[in-house]
């Protein structure tokens, strides 16, 4: 077994990275919704001055992203890495931002798990000695999310109550070879699993089997139990996913009732807010981190967090050739406490 | 600086891993090509038994990841990581090869990047103690690819002279801690770049720039030269991106001319294949890295070679907006000579 190597998904950093600074940006919408006072920035319009949703998208990201430089007190020449990507066709989003931005790029795709998806690579790297600063983020904007996945907004389509909404929001976080926390100190990557789900509408029971499966790899490579954490937060499994993962999770053994929360269910108040099964969106998860999560953790409120961004790989083109939705998530351990 | 980082975007591995094993598939065009008997596999069929071209291309990946897999003398259990990616919206092709995969499985998006991009990262994650063994794969399809990016192919839509032939084609590399080569020496890292070209009939040359910037950062960073390698290969430059990069590279001091060639200038006969420019895809340089450049090197008739896949990240949405064409290009080198 490789030498950091702990079990069959998960390994753990001999030097764990520290995030030393993260962003949020969040869309009207969401700056209305409970976590309202953790977002660093609200825009009060989701074009964001541009000509189109999915630029409005790329800015949003990209303005993220130099905030969590800034905050960090880097430069743009310090930061040696960018992982990133959203979940536009290419990588609209990522790419245009990464082009403003002059760092080496690579660009990932792991539809809304990308915020733990570039957060694991990202810590890889800096423990691995490859870099001292690396930026992790991530984006989502209903608009341009709609459209693409699903109909244009101007035709007004009536949404199952399964639908979640994708949140219109940004993330970023720098993590450093040095730094007082939080750490990331355990990575769990996650496989695809489909166990056949279909409805683009409700995507929470398509991802939850995902979530379950990293979740119990977590558990069984670590020997961490869930009451060893004060958070174990999914990414956008809204409220069905999320009774789906806590059972399936049960069955395995494992009891995470007490400390399960999900992104998708704290960034909007469903009932008020119209928000069906609750958000989803690459930047739901990287906005409740980067906002909400990570600030608690500098508060010492919470300090220990297993972060799983979930993600359903479907495309346009695999729903309407009447393909199931293949599925991942990748969990982060992150914490204020090292014991070596 | 990080302690593995030489130069501002490369890093050098310390203990090299080993390419211990490769597979390739091509389409039928691809197999009546010159490099035809270099390729394990060439479809007779570009739909593979399957319903559409997009499941055939994922099949494609899929088989290929497989037959690498075989011939490391490998198991599906023993490979901890699959970093795979393709052009195809949400990576229809390798999400859906994953989900059939059970590896725990990071998504990419480079464009045609992607085999040097996985490349990279799968060397750093060996090299950093995370894994022993790892996947590095990927795929496009010509017919898949046109009706995305430009017209569906029922049109019959004439092409210009400056455009190049998707390949259809899959490419996948194993990895290893150990093993006896050609291996993963250093790995340089691009930005995207866009100097402004809008036509995605023209990608050769939105990408050279991109190209001829990750050579240049290579050369200044690890103190190699053009005749330090036995080949520089670019991954889809095609004829008109080739000559505006090494023009490019020549203005910073380099002359590449003698050892220069393009994945994409050797896949075809463009004199009588028809396919214009040369041909392009994520295929192109995974299955001439895989096929031609790995076979070679294992045969002593190349020692040092730079491939440096190159990304155009433009999307059918970006297209229609307007926009111009971001471009990425990574590079690794492959060596069959370590010295310490």
């Amino acid at each position: 077994m490789a030498r950091k190597k702990i079990g069959k998904q998960t390994v753990k950093l001999q030097q764990p990275p520290s995030i030393v600074s993260t962003a949020s940006t969040v869309g009207p919408k969401e700056g209305k919704g409970p976590l309202s006072h953790y977002f660093d920035i609200i825009l009060t319009d989701d074009l964001y001055g541009e000509n189109s949703w999915e630029l409005a998208e790329s800015k949003m990201l990209r303005e993220t992203i130099r905030a969590a430089i800034q905050r960090a007190d880097k430069n743009i020449v310090d930061i040696e890495y960018l992982l990133s990507g959203d979940l536009l066709n290419q990588l609209m989003a990522a790419s245009f931002a990464a082009r403003d931005l002059d760092i080496p790029f690579f660009g990932l795709y792991g539809a809304c798990s990308t915020m733990s998806e570039s957060l694991s690579l990202g810590a890889m790297l800096i423990d691995g000695g490859y870099a001292n600063h690396v930026a992790a983020a991530t984006s989502s904007h209903f608009s341009s999310a709609e459209r693409q996945f699903r109909f244009p907004l101007e035709l007004g389509n009536q949404r199952p109550l399964t639908a979640q909404w994708t949140v219109t929001g940004a993330g970023a976080a720098i993590l450093a070879a040095r730094g007082d926390g939080p750490y990331i100190s355990h990575v769990t990557t996650g496989k695809v699993i489909d166990l056949g789900i279909k409805d683009a509408n409700n995507m929470g029971a398509a991802m939850a089997p995902a979530a379950a499966n990293t979740m119990v790899a977590h558990f069984e490579d670590t020997g961490f139990m869930p009451e060893d954490y004060d958070l174990i937060a999914t990414g956008d499994l809204g409220a069905i996913g999320k009774e789906i993962a806590e059972e399936i999770v049960f069955d395995k053994g494992y009891n995470i009732s007490k400390v399960f929360n999900d992104c998708g269910l704290l960034i909007f108040d469903n009932r008020v807010q119209d928000t069906h099964a609750g958000g989803s969106g690459c930047g739901c998860s990287a906005s409740v981190f980067c906002g909400y999560i990570y600030k608690e953790m500098m508060e010492g409120r919470l300090n220990k967090v297993l972060l799983i961004s979930t993600g359903a790989l479907l495309s346009s083109t695999s729903a309407l050739q009447g393909q199931s939705i293949p599925c991942i998530a990748h969990a982060v351990t992150i914490t204020n406490i090292l014991k070596h």
